[in-house]
């Protein structure tokens, strides 16, 4: 960075001596809030702490917090509050509470249910992997593969997605892996090659296994009795097993007067400033990384960003498999599953990280270290333009700022970031990586809803629909949603030739679920129709682009449509409420629907110039291909926001030119221009022998 | 680079001593062609040479080479032949020859027409903007506007966009603008802020004025007679113009070891290695680059790779506007306007240049240096997992190779780059930059079909349209277009919970226009049926991934959509035949349509098993915004190439793992775990004191 300003203090509130009001949970605070909590309840009443996070303090008050702290006026005092889910451990009694930290009340108390259900967390997902092997009626099968003798296998307990059927309970479904029996000892070896077609159901109330699902393998829904098992050659990842390719030659990023980005470290939010954006970074459990109040030379565009949820239905009809369908954000979190970056193999260059403290299962803390990585890059020209009469080019680079998470969750990662630019312009990038989730499949079955991707192994298509948050501001808080689209203008004598087109906008008026049409150019716009651009009059704006996908395949008597209420348009828009930040429903687990931000749309609230929150829908349909196993390669989506008529010119036209005194290329071709080269022919005629 | 194999040998075949058959013409080559026609003419006849071009062998011919040359067999003799267009100088006697370089024979020379017509040249566009200048009429209209004395005027030729009307000659219209008059000699002044409404038409037969068009300047199409002009302020790009930013620091790509690239030049044509990849790289007038015999780990992909064509038409219906609608390839050529790309300006890195040559318009030489740079660059995460068990990270970089070229087009810039990855996967980057096109506008007009972008000037609506070429050779040259789409499976006992759903392939029988369908994620793949993936059986594929974008708006009787023959569907399939390259037709400008791709698509002919090439649309309706003046920062599209069980698994698994050793990454943070900080509050209780 270029100053050393990296920790500055915490502001606080002269009164109050509390953090920013959207500063996530201290570790202190982290800890009040569950012993308030454990404090309500008898002595020895064994709370199992599912979420301790920040309650933010109501949007209205913030802003007004906001207001104060730019125009460096005295702060208002605002409590800070957690939001705090929990069970009564190994019962069903699952809790939501507010507890306000600064003064110790408990706000808010009370009991969930039925059809309400918490969250995986980390030391139960342990326990479940072990419950699922000891169990007698599991081992039962295991013995019927006829395995040999001191083969390890492997547990992966996932989420149970609601069918209606049976799951009253919270329950978790295990898929049974082996680990290569050549090479047991490798914990890193990858077992998603060798399924196995046991599938233990576990109830986490009991703890216990309630049922054993066997899987059909063949191209009909078929059970067989499980069999002795075919070993097939492992697959693995890991580089030792392969031979690395030796051709590849460093490539360093260096700036030598360090990052053109500060960091304010202000207790457990930052604030970063960068090419004349500003903007703080929290971190939660659920979310990750939130991003707030986030302005451009001083102007504010937008309140709050965050992924708000992701939904990953499977294409299997089948039983168990029909239930595949993941909440990864509802259902476990992308804050707890977020990495520890590590220097120079997440990130390119010179790098800061940020940390983050979240709670653990018994209202404890957990460091996370390094989860959010803050880098530059270099993304090519910026703009350019020569003029052919003197030749001169007149060319500046394009930098980003990048803070990028990666979660892990189970076989499977995402690598999420925000990047910023020079234009003004902010991209959502979601890279997917990691193992396919796989199943057994019977050998010589081809199923059109799924791909072979290894011997004895199917890799089943899935949808990865996401849902951005993005809660605007621009220019001030009375915003509106509006569309443009382009048609060609009929004949007349004013467009004789045909030619003409024009573009219309459309003013979205209620909150609803809306799509792009692409077919019509259809470009949906955020506005504050009260500031106008001094040049031309517009209204000050922010396009999005989000790219294609296909929209949720489950019918819509499906509980898989049902519960992933953001899956079936590009963009919803809703009427701001405190509380709405989760596209799918604050408690997703064995959700049932009706709670998320498809049911918001319907209450057809007025969105004009008011205060709305849009969500906009990006996702991949993945067919499965060879080259994704034994780890797929990324595969990137990009949602684009972008200024119009935001600024009165080019917001990087003051960037300084792209020179070589600055950039220090080198040059590898020793002649510049292409050289004249004396022939030199194989002497019995044939081609390209080289001359060394 | 990795050796100091820059320039080697280039291949010649022992018997006939010829280069490559498909490298470029040589400044010897291209200076002999012309010769040859010239010496077919009486002594003294003056030619205007439009074109001289390789014209490569039959496809049929090549393939045997090409066989010969990888398995080291001794090379069959191919003619080296040029093709050339040419006019009798002042005359509109335009004719089409093919020359036989090698034995000095003339084997085709034709005079064309009518409605055919040849491309601007240099020489020619810098003679009509003096030519519109020095006219008598348009200095009768020019002295209307009452500019102060010694006020620079700049005129912009453009291409005659056809429409059917009294345009049977060929023509350019020039569009007038000033140069800023408070700053007369700055000849890099941006004329684009102040334009006049004069638009002289000038004959290139006759070199002659043969009409002063005036131009609609209001809300509707009335046209005013010529009067005082009123001067508005400069809009400026250049940096000396600008307050530049200060506070962005250096970033550079060092690549201490070299490049992982080797370039063998082999005469006018390049040969590139780089992880597993080969291909040979050409340069020509009109496509610029362009990617022969393109094979990854000796398996052939594709034949020919290049940018066919591009279309923009704008959404002015009003004369003269409505015949803006430029071929930028067919109408000028990407070679000869790609720019000579300097050192640590246009690229960042460890740069090689290639250069070319290309012909005059007397049959002689231009050098064309540095057209092409060749870089690699980091491109985030190619892959990684992390089992969450051990906690241990397998990831990996991905690094790119970009061979990049830039072409301007009078007032705009595209940056064009074949983007090849360690995944076997192939991108087509088109970057749009440079200076909208503009025309004056009165005071306080609105109008539907354009963005004022600043006082005075109307940057219209406008479609870019461009045309990647692709003839596969997918393990082979009998290869086949397919489509997969994915459906719901109806509620049946099969699939009880209505969550299932399956992907179908149909394959593409006959030649023809195909489209995306978003909604069923329908995704075009080449495919080589007689090829089958080792491990589960499927044909090997490489997909496409286009990105969305709106067809031409322009209606179905109109020149512009007769004529831009390739913009009306994202993909067209057609039959091979040699000498078909160009999507809107071998000659563009002032072209009346039935010459290009959809022409040949209506042939119907089988493309099944078969020798086709596939074009592949992507487009931008660009919308002016403010923020694309005084130059626009860069709109970005990109065309995917991946493989489909091309490979037996992720083809970057035996990519290094990232490591800092080799990244050799800098660390920002002091602390790399997040500082617990003391308050420290401003002595009024306001916010965020920095503690410095």
């Amino acid at each position: 960075m270029s100053t050393e300003l990296a920790t500055d203090p915490t502001p606080q509130n002269a009164k109050t001596g509390s953090s920013h009001p959207l500063a996530p949970l201290s570790a202190s605070e982290l800890q009040a809030a569950a012993a308030i909590i454990k404090a309500s309840w008898p002595a020895h009443t064994d709370l199992h702490f599912k979420v301790v996070t920040l309650e933010e303090p109501p949007k209205v008050e913030v802003l007004k917090y906001l207001e104060a702290e730019h125009s460096q006026k005295p702060l208002p005092a605002l409590s800070r509050k957690a939001f705090i889910n929990y069970y009564i451990r190994n019962t069903n009694k699952f809790h939501e509470a507010i507890v306000d930290v600064t003064s110790g009340r408990v706000e808010h108390n009370v009991l969930l249910g039925p059809f309400v259900h918490a969250n995986g967390d980390a030391d139960e997902i342990v326990a479940i992997e072990k419950i699922a092997l000891a169990d007698e009626k599991v081992q039962a099968e295991i013995a019927k593969l006829q395995l040999p003798e001191g083969t390890v296998i492997i547990s992966d307990p996932w989420i149970y997605g609601s069918d209606g059927i049976g799951d009253e309970d919270r329950l978790f479904q295990c898929f049974l892996y082996l680990r290569d029996p050549m090479n047991q000892s490798e914990a890193d070896s990858n077992h998603y090659a060798l399924p196995l077609p046991i599938s233990p159901v576990i109830s986490s109330e009991t703890m216990t296994v309630i049922r054993v699902d066997l899987l059909p393998t063949g191209a009909d829904n078929t059970i067989k009795p499980v069999e002795k098992y075919k070993i097939q050659p492992p697959n693995e990842y890991i580089p030792e097993a392969q031979t690395l390719r030796t051709d590849l030659k460093p490539l360093n990023v260096v700036q030598p007067e360090g990052a053109s980005f500060q960091v304010q470290q202000q207790g457990t939010s930052s604030v970063l400033s960068w090419q004349k954006w500003k903007f703080r970074v929290g971190f939660n459990q659920r979310e990750g990384m939130v991003l707030y109040d986030v302005r451009y030379d001083n102007r504010s565009l937008f309140y709050r960003l965050s992924l708000s949820d992701m939904n990953i239905p499977y294409a299997d009809p089948r039983h168990p498999f029909h239930k595949k369908s993941a909440f990864d954000l509802g259902d476990v979190g992308a804050g707890i599953m977020a990495n520890n970056l590590k220097l120079g193999c997440d990130c390119l260059g010179s790098i800061y990280y940020l940390s983050a403290v979240l709670s653990d299962d018994k209202g404890g803390v957990v460091d996370m270290p390094n989860v959010v990585c803050i880098h530059e890059q270099d993304a090519g020209i910026g703009w350019k333009h020569t003029n052919y009469r003197t030749g001169r080019a007149a060319v500046v680079r394009s930098r980003e700022l990048v803070l990028q998470s990666i979660i892990t969750v189970s076989n499977y990662e995402y690598i999420l970031a925000f990047i910023f630019n020079q234009a003004g312009e902010i991209d959502y990038e979601i890279r997917a990586t990691g193992i396919l989730s796989t199943q057994p499949v019977d050998e010589g079955v081809e199923v059109p809803f799924g791909t072979v991707v290894h011997p004895g192994v199917l890799a089943v298509h899935h949808q990865h629909i996401f849902s951005l948050r993005v809660d605007p501001m621009l220019d001030g808080y009375s915003n509106r949603l509006v569309y443009d689209e382009a048609f060609p203008m009929p004949r007349s004598d004013w467009n004789p030739h045909g030619t003409g087109y024009y573009v219309q906008e459309t003013i979205v008026e209620k909150s609803g679920g809306y799509d792009i049409a692409y077919e019509n150019n259809r470009t949906f716009k955020i506005q504050n129709p009260n500031v106008r651009n001094p040049v031309n009059g517009k209204p000050v704006s922010y396009k999005i682009q989000a790219p294609p996908f296909q929209k949720i395949l489950s019918d819509k008597d499906s509980f898989n449509y049902k519960r992933a209420e953001f899956s079936d348009h590009n963009i919803y828009v809703v009427k701001h409420r405190d509380g709405e930040l989760f596209a799918g429903g604050l408690y997703t687990n064995q959700s049932r629907g009706g709670t998320g931000v498809r049911s918001w749309a319907e209450r057809n609230e007025n969105v004009k110039d008011d205060d709305f929150v849009v969500y906009i829908q990006a996702g991949i349909n993945h067919v499965p291909r060879l080259e994704d196993f034994p780890v797929m390669p990324c595969e990137i989506l990009k949602i684009h926001m972008k200024p119009v008529n935001f600024f009165d010119k080019n917001p990087a036209l003051d960037v300084p030119p792209s020179e070589q005194s600055f950039n220090k290329s080198s040059l590898l071709s020793e002649q510049h221009q292409q050289p004249s080269v004396e022939a030199v022919v194989g002497e019995d005629g044939t081609c390209c022998v080289p001359k060394l």
